[in-house]
């Protein structure tokens, strides 16, 4: 059997790393998954003077406050992709390429560093178009797949995919230099749509046309709906209430992925509110 | 005519100050009314473990932490008591009580630090209960005045009202040493309940009564409800909705004057949101 932790925080934003304080002080058994490096979007941010009591700092050092904090409070990020999220009725099962992890409350805490979706990838879900290559791989043996890779991360995936698969094509949507198993082509054009009738046929590009079977668009974060199926979006965010409860009992979100505006102690706020929630929750049917 | 601001924030506990940044950073003309000591709660906190970059930090070292932020940003707290806040239409009204302050959009964060009313304190309100003495005196020119009082700085308006009453009762709901006026007479015990059909006649103590035309209640903050009239209160706090709107146009609130839970990075994130709302409502009108 899996061990069942308490809360799953899906996201290492300040959403994310506020809910794990309020997790480790009201002694919750947690994990946190994310990125060590926490965002993206703070890492590059230039100034920031609204985040009350930091003043002048760079996001780089806000960045390093933050993660001072978690080492003082001993919190460690696991540097784990969730591909979907299922509520199970009492718990929620986390799935990873690889394995299974299980949470009685999950906090959602994504960001909205998801993009666009590409023009198919929404009709053709399932039908050829899918977020986690290890995990789908075994359908494509001796087939053609592609992969949109937006994190020089994703290149173990396709040398992965590439044992099993007849084809492999690689688009990189990122700018460091590509480093793929040889046998990979790499196509250095901007996707535009997906083609196909019932299931994938082709995947456009700006400047060509390639014949695909599968399709595997790997993002940095998945969009809230396609990762917690059944999940409430109104206007591409989660809806939540003043509490941060989403229309899944246990199911909990916090910052940007709830709208806007985007800022740092909104998401770190929210992060607070989500994690108490969650405790309620807990003690609640814990005493039931 | 009185100058008119953008914003007006009324509180400076970790919600207000964190609009002011906010207020401040997007260029708007605001005043921020509360106390240079920013708030009680605050600065008596033992250890802060749950704001989001600071850890192993008291209450005081955060507190210090903020004033550094407004020093750098060059915010002043105006250290000022609003009784009350009327909407005009296009404006507010903001009572002090020698003065009236005008602004286009109001931010209330005034913490939760009311306390229980009096029995019989909300039926009396306006017939001889009431929350400004300086404002009312010239009611009880000659009369018997009480004044209940939650602050050392409240010895000021108890030592003006014994300059027109016939008789002022001074009961100190605080610790340090009562230096009023001579004229004044302090009584050392617990109100209980203010007595009286149309009007205020006694006020009733845990071991004694007196005798009183009228009951000042003067308390570090008021009441929502009281402050703002026509404020949708639910259950002791104010309703806002997810962007921090009130159900009076113009007017937002934020920080534990909302609700729970009463954490200082829920209230700066609330503070945020509740900022940029009052600058798109200014800019949306303002367009009008």
């Amino acid at each position: 059997m899996n061990e069942r932790y308490d809360i799953a925080i899906i996201g290492s934003g300040p959403a994310g790393l506020s809910a794990a304080l309020n997790a480790k002080i009201r002694k919750k058994k947690f994990v946190i998954f994310g990125n060590k490096e926490l965002t993206q979007k703070l890492s590059k941010a230039h100034e920031i003077n609204n985040y009350l009591g930091f003043y002048r700092k760079s996001g780089k050092e806000i960045q390093e406050e933050f993660n001072n904090h978690l080492k003082e409070m001993d919190i460690n990020i696991t540097e784990e992709k969730i591909n979907n999220v299922y509520a199970m009725g009492d718990y929620f099962a986390l799935m990873v390429n690889e394995k299974i992890y299980e949470a009685t409350t999950v906090i959602l805490a994504t960001g909205v560093q998801y993009g666009k979706l590409f023009e198919g990838e929404e009709r053709l879900l399932g039908k050829g178009v899918g977020y986690c290559a290890t995990c789908d791989a075994p359908l494509y043996k001796g087939k053609v797949v592609t992969i949109i890779a937006y994190n020089k991360h994703e290149e173990a995936e396709a040398n992965f995919i590439a044992t099993i698969a007849a084809k492999v094509y690689y688009i990189p949507m990122y700018n460091e230099e590509v480093e793929v198993d040889s046998s990979i082509e790499i196509i250095n054009d901007v996707p535009i749509e997906i083609i196909g009738e019932d299931k994938v046929r082709n995947l456009k590009l700006k400047n060509s046309k390639i014949d695909t079977d599968g399709i595997f668009i790997l993002r940095d974060s998945i969009s809230p709906g396609q990762l917690v199926p059944g999940l409430k979006i109104v206007k591409n965010h989660i809806e939540v209430d003043r509490l941060m409860k989403t229309n899944i009992n246990g199911c909990f979100a916090a910052g940007d992925v709830v709208g806007k505006p985007y800022q740092y102690i909104k998401s770190a706020g929210e992060g607070n509110i989500a994690a108490l929630s969650a405790v309620s929750y807990i003690d609640y049917i814990s005493k039931k």
